[in-house]
């Protein structure tokens, strides 16, 4: 299923996409007896979901709003906590980031032993066609980093590699955003990655069951048209069942916990002189099989 | 005031301590109008506290409960979102820290030029007196960081730091408690200091009305009633002031938002070889005029 948050009426609700027909059938009008909220949701695990295909169902036209008359939310609205991410977790990304003077790190290797993690602010988090507001990094190097992320459904701690894709709730599509003058100088990248509306998320929550295999998902970047990452999810240089087994080795996951994966080659600190973001700009990330975001820079 | 959360007859609930008397005033037994939360508590800001005075003036001893009687939670439960915590914020630490060979940071200098701004995860935070389940920590090198904690009050983004002192509600004491293996081989310092209780808070949030100059505060640690670092805040690198300036620049501050300001030195890797925490320890950390945790090693 395709799951998502948005905003209708006043109200945030949660819903599921009909995706040929481009409706959203509206849980909290049809099923007042199922979270109002998406963490919500996922905190009830397969129960949950099966009382949602149930509600589906008995849905009809009444329950339906057609996409375009929604705002949509991040998927995980309000989000559970800080959102986990990775850094330099494609090879060809982590030899562009270690050359590019912007990282500071210790060490002449480019591709890490362990995983880098780290967290994206919850006021970051915003939705899959809002703005980004580069203005407010005023040392002028915004950059983009299309990525996938992952939700957590079951939580726990001591999560093994060969359990971790239980856990896994399902994915979404993210653009790491970071100001990286800022995380260069600040050494830790909270300041720089954590800018509000610099994690934009969406448009859907894809559950697992639906996803298919997740090294087979396919990654693109466009600005302004140009393709910039063209990548496949199987590059990861930690794949997704080794990152929920080292966060989780000693930090409880909870449902509802957000995982950004890393960004591939091809984020404008790659090119020489780097390229940065400017006004009017429009970044476009785009998962196959999960659906697009896009953000305008203002 | 000093306020607390503390669970009592299997619930969390917040009241206010009686220092003489040692008694703690049950807020939600008396002012069922009040929020059961603290951070809920906050966000009234000042209303909130007239409130709160108000209904200890009509008080009496059915209200109130002997502190011996209740489990002290930290001062702020559950956390919004993620404590913002800094590193190198002391002269010495920074050296020692430096010096260590635990630090992943690129470039020669201890001391930084922009504050080191870290995240410790929510699950990480526990009770003032709660043990620190160093067990979890395989790589046997975890190490103590008595710091003080700063309280949010009213949230915003683009907060001066000659406004900043209006937007603290409170402070409080803290364990920046680190595996110091993990910290170096991430690189990002998430792993290393969000593992599950390595972040003890309390006993109680000191209003700032009550708190005095914080450049004032005196902070003592001692492991084993050994005195192990003993320093004035006033001799924080980069103050509270400009801690709240520098993380709301571009991220918003909400109200609970905690941020946990450095360790001054004398922790165990400023010894040579290094002394790591070990089972049975116990590690005090003890602010003037706060008051004192106390966490035992397990």
């Amino acid at each position: 299923m395709r799951l998502a948050t948005f905003s209708y009426e006043g109200q945030v609700r949660i819903g599921v996409l009909d995706p040929l027909e481009n409706l959203l059938t509206d849980l909290s009008s049809i099923a007042p007896h199922l979270p109002k909220n998406m963490s919500s949701l996922i905190v009830l695990g397969v129960d949950g979901l099966n009382e949602v295909k149930k509600t589906l169902e008995k849905a009809d036209q009444d329950n339906q709003i057609p996409i375009d008359k929604v705002t949509l939310n991040a998927p995980i609205w309000p989000p559970v906590r800080d959102p986990f991410a990775v850094g330099r977790n494609y090879h060809e990304h982590a030899k562009e980031f270690h050359d590019s003077g912007f990282d500071a790190t210790s060490g002449s290797k480019a591709v890490p032993d362990h995983p880098i993690i780290f967290t994206k602010a919850t006021t970051s988090v915003t939705g899959p066609f809002d703005p980004v507001p580069a203005h407010l990094d005023k040392t002028n190097t915004t950059d983009y980093e299309g990525e996938l992320a992952v939700i957590i459904g079951p939580g726990g701690r001591g999560i093994s590699k060969s359990e971790a894709l239980n856990h896994v709730y399902g994915y979404t599509v993210s653009n790491d955003v970071t100001a990286r003058t800022l995380q260069h100088q600040h050494k830790q990248w909270t300041i720089g990655k954590g800018i509000d509306g610099y994690c934009p998320m969406g448009p859907y929550l894809l559950t697992s069951d639906e996803a298919g295999d997740v090294n087979d998902m396919h990654l693109q970047t466009w600005v302004n048209g140009e393709l910039r990452q063209d990548a496949l999810v199987k590059d990861l240089i930690f794949d997704v069942p080794t990152l929920v087994a080292t966060i989780s080795e000693n930090i409880t996951l909870l449902p509802g916990d957000i995982i950004l994966t890393g960004t591939p080659v091809g984020v404008g600190i790659g090119f020489q002189p780097p390229v940065f973001l400017k006004s009017g700009d429009l970044v476009k990330v785009s998962i196959d099989p999960i659906g697009t975001i896009e953000n305008k820079i203002i």
